[in-house]
Formats: structure tokens, sequence, C-alpha cells
């Protein structure tokens, strides 16, 4: 027997798939990254020993892992590696809510969207919710700490994992943390694998906090006639009130999404900003102080709603973004933050490059936490255009560090900003992740070429 | 010159204390471990640099370090270890207020209401609210992931911690995060600094975040025959609602109160539990399911007011339990916690080891969270009762972890519950535990004999 085949020989029936055609569809993620290498074989585990056995292997026969979970990455960190294991998560899908300890413990292969709709059956909301919530996985989305639309207010990914089981590079299966809201009982070891990116480990379990259902949102929606007046009002208005949702689109975003949806976007508006706010009894108020710095900002139309299927569809049209643009030419996505201060000489600087490199941006943001996405869209058959594309990436990067901010808000560094990290973090820092890395990947077979070089 | 006079000569004058008077009062944190050692000498850092300087010293000659806070600690994490030095930061008090990020900026050495209060003058709060809110210093609170009593809504330090400097054991010092909800770039290497306790850095500035002031809040007094049918009060109320505070205390704690304040607290009560709402907009509704959950599980008395001083008075008298028992004897401080369904079994088992162990237990609880402090009361010029007393602190940890829960809530390991630490987390965890450690403190400096062996 080969290595492969004395893997899968411990492995269940058809958990090994060699197919060329099925690794063609396991080779990237949503990057689309046309550097991703060839794996030698694509594992769906069905459970945590399962992932022990591949990571056991993978240790004996030093080959590479990477980890991968609906593969609807956008830093290219599922990519595949020439001769690697990806490893899948997929077909882990078992999820337990617990009304008493009011958490869910979930499996990796459950999407966003699927733990928030078991939580809802028991009143019980599971908060985090990047714009990907039908597609990706919430092993993913713990992988790389996502973010989303709420976290101005409820946080980040992070902020609601209590424990997990990891699986570890020589195979070692532990639980960490649990369904407490307090524990410091040794490390921090829960937080220390999320965002981690498959590099320290393979989280097979998930002990995640729910809190009460939230309350119906109120929606402001703005126009502005430029990104700086827009931007200017979100900084007015977090400096006043925390809302539940602060959203910004600029004018090439709003209208590919009409081109797309046909909902009636105002497609002369320079910029628009979604706003939410859910604070129950204070929602009249919080929206009167909304209304009133978009107008002082300059907004140029301003409109109101409490019917939670208006700000639904408001909501809906600001997911639709990224599909949207797709429909323009390849993409590169970027995701970085800034402070909320910078915010404006964030956007009128993305402006600026997308001038200077002659490409097209089409930029959203969760503005209310400062991190935006401008979208980088170009043919890539033409390759000075491409050329000018990925020139805007690294500037908006630079710009992003120039300003504090970071390379990547929720994204993750993956493969496709790991040549910024050093820029952003400093050789102290990047010298102290190096030695956790080596401390618990002495092989170096975890997601190799990811977060690190 | 002898290196200590070198490392005297290298710091600002007075930084250095070597009178054994001075000694004497840094050997110790709370807990007053008689066995805690004798320093070489103490540290008042003044700045990072000076924290710097010391670890440099200290890594050139292999001198221990024992970092401190305001030494209000109560699990020894701070005492001192012979011929260390005891690096204080209680000097380092800088803070600035961001308003427009919503984040503080602030030094390990103010205390944790000194911060509120900057943070209040601007409209904003910031949430954890260990006990000791007035004496712990901010540095302790995060090196500890110090909790308190809001964090049954709010969360607990670590979940406020969105940046710090650090000093390595070498002397480095890097910055981590920042004034950024949002930022996957790397590891999640803040979080795993909070909650560290002084064995793989020292902090020397906190990034906080702060949100919107808290609406007043409204209180309900719940008097319980046992302490069974208080516990099963606070199973059935978290299961409805999320309190913005659920203290427990039982018989002996509110007689100690009571004796210690005279407020009036009805010393015949088996068991008392204070809740408050926050909720804007529906804090009477939340008080009316309280009140009504609590009369289903065998209240004896209910009492409820929206007048936030008389709110504050049962919070006051809450936090003078430590204080109030320390009057009856040596105390042993506990601070398991167990998932919330387990919280009856958790009180009634501290009650049969308190008879089986012939001991006094005083019991507050933050019960919304499932952390409990059994306090044991011994006298220590009797062997035997001192012996007991020791018993009775090892039972109630067994009986956390048999629970599912752990050792320590929000206290931290320290030096009086590291041997228990392996029994809770297990054999694997402890080895990632040490791989971590000795990454970054590979010549075992900081604050050896904490945490880990």
């Amino acid at each position: 027997m080969t290595p492969i085949e004395s893997l899968a020989a411990a492995l269940p029936a058809g958990a090994v798939l060699r197919d060329p055609d099925v690794i063609e569809r396991y080779r990237r993620d949503s990057a689309a990254d046309p550097t991703a290498g060839t794996p030698l074989a694509v594992v769906r585990a069905t459970c945590t020993e399962d992932v022990q056995e591949v990571l056991r292997w993978a240790s004996a026969h030093a080959v590479p892992v990477v980890p991968r979970g609906a593969g609807s990455g956008l830093s290219g960190g599922a990519d595949a590696v020439d001769g690697a294991i990806v490893l899948s998560t997929e077909r882990m899908r078992k999820i337990r809510i617990d009304v008493a300890t009011r958490t869910a413990v979930v499996q990796p292969g459950l999407t966003n969207t699927e733990v928030k709709l078991a939580a809802a059956e028991h009143g019980l909301w599971y908060p985090p919710d990047p714009a990907s919530v039908d597609i990706s996985s919430i092993g993913g989305n713990a992988a790389t700490n996502a973010g989303g639309l709420c976290c101005v207010k409820y946080g980040v990914t992070g902020d609601y994992v209590l424990g997990m089981q990891v699986v570890l590079a020589d195979g070692t299966a532990v639980r960490l943390g649990g369904p407490r809201l307090k524990d410091v009982a040794g490390l921090s070891l829960t937080k220390l694998f999320v965002g981690s990116e498959g590099i320290l480990g393979v989280i097979t379990e998930l002990t995640l906090r729910l809190i009460p259902a939230q309350s119906p949102a109120s929606t402001v929606v703005a126009l502005f006639g430029s990104v700086h007046a827009a931007a200017n009002a979100v900084v007015a208005i977090t400096a006043m009130l925390r809302p539940a949702m602060l959203e910004f689109m600029d004018h090439a975003s709003i209208n590919a999404v009409e081109d797309h949806m046909k909902m009636g976007l105002d497609r002369s508006a320079q910029a628009m900003l979604l706003i939410q706010s859910d604070a129950p009894g204070a929602a009249a108020d919080e929206v009167a102080t909304i209304l009133a710095e978009c107008e002082k900002c300059g907004a140029t139309e301003v409109f109101a709603t409490d019917d939670p299927a208006e700000g639904a569809a408001f909501t809906a049209a600001r997911r639709a973004m990224f599909p949207a643009v797709e429909k323009l030419g390849s993409l590169l996505l970027e995701d970085v933050g800034v402070p909320i201060p910078q915010l404006p000489a964030m956007v009128t600087g993305v402006e600026d490059i997308a001038d200077e490199c002659d490409v097209l941006i089409c930029m959203v943001a969760h503005a209310g936490d400062g991190n935006t996405h401008p979208v980088i869209v170009f043919d890539p058959t033409d390759a000075d255009a491409t050329d000018r594309a990925h020139r805007a990436f690294a500037r908006i990067m630079e710009l992003a560090i120039d300003l504090g901010g970071t390379i990547t808000g929720e994204h993750g560094v993956g493969r496709l900003k790991r040549d910024w990290l050093p820029a952003q973090l400093g050789d102290d820092v990047m010298a102290l992740t190096h030695r956790i890395k080596d401390a618990l990947d002495p092989h170096g077979i975890l997601n190799p070429g990811a977060v690190l070089r």
C-alpha cells in the first residue's frame, strides 16, 4: 500500500477523494487565486477521530495539511499546496443548543446561517454575521475570527467562542474552555486558536455563546454627494451612539447592486449609508440622532423606517454587493480597517488610488467599525490591467498601515496578504508569532504558506 | 558594583527598593499566603523602558521576576519568590480617553475605578467590575482576565482589551492590536496575553474598548429558605433573560455583612439573590419575569425598586462581603465556576463539604454566570482547623471539576490553585500550555511557580 492508500484504509469509506475533477474543486477558496497548488488528495472528515487520523498520518509522512471549511474564504487561506491533503470539515454537521447555558455546541461544517436558525428556534441569537452567512462555515468563521455587519455593536466571532475541541499538528485532540462565561484556569488558549487560520490546529467542535434574540431594528438610509461626506457622518454618528449596523456603499457599488437586483436604489448618489438601531425603547431617539448627524454632514437625502421588511431589503442589497460586482470582471477583494477617525482619509485615499492606478474600485464598508472592502475589478486577460490591479491592492494595504490600521479586518491574512503582514506587525511581533507557530507545529505541516512564509 | 546595584544605576532614582520593611510589604498579594518568598528587591517601574531594563537585566542574570499590580490578587499570583525582583507597575498611571474610537489607552497602575471614572467623564463606560474595583489595578485585571458582577451580561476583561503593549522575557516591547474592533492580521496574541498571569510577559499599556454609559438599572432582592431554592431560581431566570447582575449571598454572608454594615438585611434568610435589569424600555418586563420566577422557586420574600440609590446600597452590601468576612478569621477564598444548570448541585455540595470538614464557609456567587466564591473561615493558630480548611478548599475545586466547571472563574490560578490545574485541563492541555510558556520564556524567569510548576 502507498501511504495515501494506508490513510484511505484507516478512514471511513469515501473519505479520501483522489479523482482529478474533485481535486480541482478543492484547490482554491473564493479568492480564486490562480497560483493555488494541486493537492495529493481531499479528505472529508466525518468526526474528530478522522481529523486526528489525518494529522497523525501527515506528521508521520511529513505531508502538509490545508484545513478547509466551506471554501468561501477571500484571502486564499484554504488554497491547496502541491502534494498536500486538503482536509475538509464540511461533513461535520452536528449541533446542539443548550438553553440553560445559552450555548451552542457545533461541529465546524454547519453554515453560520444554520447556527443562527437553530439558535432562533429557542429564542436565542448567534450575532456574528459575515456577509457570507449563508455559505460560510462556522468552523471557517472561527478560524478567521470572522466579523460582519453587526460587529459594530455586537463584536466578532471570537467574542462568542467559549470553548472548542481542536486537533493539534501531531493528532492530539484537546478540549479548551467550555460552556462558562468565566474561566481563567490556564492560558487563554481558546482565544489563541480563534483566528489562527489553520496554522496551529484544526477546530473540530465549537462551544458558542448565544444571547437573547435581537429586538426589531429601525433603519436609516442616507445618501451623500461624496464618499468623504458619508465618512464624516460615520465619524459623527459613532461618536454619539452605537448603532446595530452602519454600512457604507459607494457609487460604483450602488450601481452594481442596482444592475443586479433592480430595487430602485438612487444611481446618482456618490455614497449611501445604511444604519440600524435596535435599542429597545430608545430606537426612536437613536434614529433622530442619526438623521440629524447625516443632515449636518450634508446628506442629500435621508429616509427612516421601522418596518423590518424594508430594513431587511436594504441589508440584502448590501449583502448582494460581492455577487453583483463579480459580474463586472475578476476581483481583488480588499479588507482593510482603520480607526474610525481615519475613515474619511481611507475612503478618499482609495478614490485617489483608483485614479492613479486607473482601475475600477467598488467600495463597501462595515463603516461603523472602520472596516472597508474596496473591491478592485479588472480584466484578467489584460496583463497591464492585471498589473495595475495588483498595484492598487498593495497600495490600499500600505495606506491602511500608514493610517494606523490593519491589512485585514475580518477575511484573514491567508496567502494573498501574507507578504504585507510584517509591514503591519513589525519584526518583533512576527518573531513572536513564529515562536508560537514553531512550538505548536514544529514540522510546519499545518497550512504552510498561510499567514506566515 | 553588584548586579542589583547596576540595575539601580540604570533605572530612575528611587525605582529600586531594598529596605526590608518595604520588601515585606511587597512579598504577598491579598491571598496572604504564608509560604511567599522574600525578593531580592522591589522595582517600581515608571514607564515601559523601565520594565524592559528590568527584564533585560533579569534575563542576563537569570533572576526571576514577579510582576505585580496593586497586590489585590486572591490566588498568590503576585507572591514573591526568594531572590526575585518584584516588578510593580503601580506608578504607571497615564490614561487617555479617545471618544472617536471609543477607547481608553491606559497604563497598568490605575485602578479599575479610575478607568471607569475617566470614561464616565465622556459619557462612556468600562463595564468589567471585579468586586475589588476600587483597589485592583487595570493591569492586574488584564493579567488575570478579571470578571465581576456585570459579566453575566457584559462579559469579562478580555472582551474589552483591543490592544496592548507588553514586554517579553528578553526585554523586547511589542505592540499588539489597537483601537480597532476588527483586526485579524496575524495570531490573536492580545487575547493570549490577557489572563496569562505574568508568565508570558509584563503588560505596560492597554487599549480598552468602551461602550455607551449603562442605562439606570432596576433592582430585585429575593430571599429564600435554602441555597438550593435560590440556585434553582438562578437557573430559571437565566433561561428566560439576561440580567445585568445576578448575585447570590448565603446565610453566613448575609449575617457577616449585616454585622459589618448594619443595613437591615434579613438575618433569617438562608439565601438572597440580588438581581438587576438595565434593559432600556424593557426593565419593567424583565423585573416582572424575575419576580415571577423567584416566587415559583419558593422565594420567601421579594422586593423590587427602580431607585438607583437603593439598588446601589444592595450592591455595596454584596461588595462588602470579603471585608466583612475577613473579621471572622483567616480566609481561603474559593472562585470555582460551573455551567449554570450545575449551580444547585454546586451550592448544596459546598454546604455538604462545610459539614463534613467541620468548617465555616460563607458563600457569595456571581450566580448568573455560575461563578461562586465559597470563603472558608478558619483559625490559623489551630492546626487541625487549618488542616480541615485546606481539605475543604481542595474538595470544593474537585467538586467543581466533577460538575464540568473550573477551579477559577476570575481570580486566576496563581500559586494557590496551581496543583489542581492539571486535574481540570488534562495532560494534553498542560503540555500545550508548557510549549507556549517555553517558547515565550525559555529561561523561565517570568513569575515562576505561578500557574505552572
